[in-house]
């Protein structure tokens, strides 16, 4: 992963990636669950927000959770094993250069990582080689494209544009969730089926206004403050009058909506040995 | 109901709703169920295009329907004449003047129709008023500005907010979706859980596609190109390009998402009779 990382590498911010699974693990990941002894690639496992939640739902599946960042590992690491689970193992390792054996895998799981990447078909591609024929793959995205909010704001919006923006610079996609189901296709997943799943957040719902509007979505567009007001993307005015707006979705008449998808793709069972159909289709005709 | 009805009442248009009400019926419906006896209001019916759902689904809940068009009402009729469903009920009748009297039914059915009216919040509370302490009202709504597609196009949007621009010119909210939870809060409702119902359509769900990106969605923005035009809201070339954009969203490699909104609320049960909790309250302490 040569990208830069364009949530950064801090305290806070992983913070908010805890904060973030904590809220959102009915949401996400209540139909991800694998078989006795399955092996799974979770690729760009972070500080492991995502891996406490596959280690505790496939307590009997064994995890390879890898990330580019040590000091995230670390972290995953630390959490994993204060948890008290002993079913991952955790290794340094770029997507693009990883070092596992082709068809070494019978599962992969990929979560907020794609939108990082500059070629995400290629590396969709790369983890392909590394399933069993008949695998699957788990992909789950996020689109800052899918926000919608009340009261609307054209100020709010403007600033969750710097982030989209910062993010394409860094060659990533922060609209890529919509865009899984192209991308799984074109990286020659078979039977590929996304779903959205949408979060939602009235005063109804306190923990999704807490967990969610606030501590995730307002949080991370706060955290390119200082970086989308240097690359002269937006005033600092026109930003904090985003962030008030923002924080007024969290009033008892406001409203948040924001949408992941999720995806899920086949790798493609090898063709039987010598059976050509096309060329029999030929010789018959 | 004195406001324009934005998408007009031509044949092709109930042949939309018809579509529409046939490719959504289980994402919109499928949790509505009205229990023997009940009497239920279904407040704006238009063509029937969910009054035969409503039938088929509470065979033995009695429904009155009403609807502020003569043509419309004459459509529905025979359509349930033709399904063969006799717990239907049709009256002419204007949402702002409706001839019941309070207290007269156990639910109340709102579907599309708020977003015509200049005071949703003022509709809501006259229907309150015709339900039974304790009785509920489900209101479902789109939300144009939840519209989010690939390939991305800001050509498509413009098109869209001309449908919106038209839509407040008429006094209505084509966004109204989002708002529908501060909306039954202020009308006085308790309880109010609101749900989002996100239609997501690629070429895996191809029912998905032609029933609802092509002909709901986009035959409903192509249906405003005279009005938006005439209006002076956009060129004609620039309105084209946009549905060409949406219509290219319907490709082996497109997307298209929609988000329904469907809220359930209960009217507050009476005070019993002679007991003040707050008055008793000052008294003891």
């Amino acid at each position: 992963m040569t990208e830069t990382y364009v949530h950064g590498y801090h305290a806070r911010e992983n913070e908010r990636l805890q904060d973030q699974a904590g809220t959102l693990v009915e949401l996400l990941h209540s139909d991800t669950e694998y078989p006795r002894g399955s092996r799974v690639l979770e690729a760009g496992c972070g500080v492991g927000a995502q891996t406490i939640t596959l280690a505790r739902r496939s307590p009997h599946a064994h995890f390879t959770s890898i990330d580019v960042s040590a000091g995230s590992l670390a972290e995953a690491e630390q959490r994993i094993e204060r948890a008290g689970f002993t079913n991952v193992e955790f290794r340094q390792a770029d997507i693009f250069s990883l070092p596992f054996e082709a068809e070494s895998f019978d599962h992969v799981f990929v979560c907020f990582v794609l939108e990082h990447l500059a070629r995400p078909v290629q590396a969709l591609q790369i983890l392909e080689r590394l399933l069993r024929p008949g695998g699957t793959i788990t992909v789950i995205e996020g689109d800052h494209g899918s926000t919608c909010f009340h009261p609307d704001s054209p100020a709010a919006h403007a600033a969750i544009e710097c982030q989209v923006a910062l993010q394409r610079e860094a060659g990533g996609n922060a609209l890529i969730g919509r865009q899984l189901y192209p991308l799984m296709v074109e990286a020659g997943f078979d039977a590929v089926r996304v779903s959205p799943r949408m979060v939602y957040a009235d005063a109804s719902r306190p923990h999704m206004v807490d967990g969610f509007t606030r501590k995730t979505f307002t949080a991370m567009i706060e955290g390119v403050r200082e970086s989308a007001i240097a690359a002269g993307l937006i005033a600092r005015d026109s930003f904090d009058a985003g962030i008030r707006d923002l924080h007024r979705t969290t009033q008892r008449d406001g409203v948040f909506c924001y949408t992941f998808f999720k995806g899920i793709g086949k790798k493609p069972q090898r063709p039987i040995p010598g059976f050509h159909p096309g060329y029999e289709t030929c010789v018959h005709l």
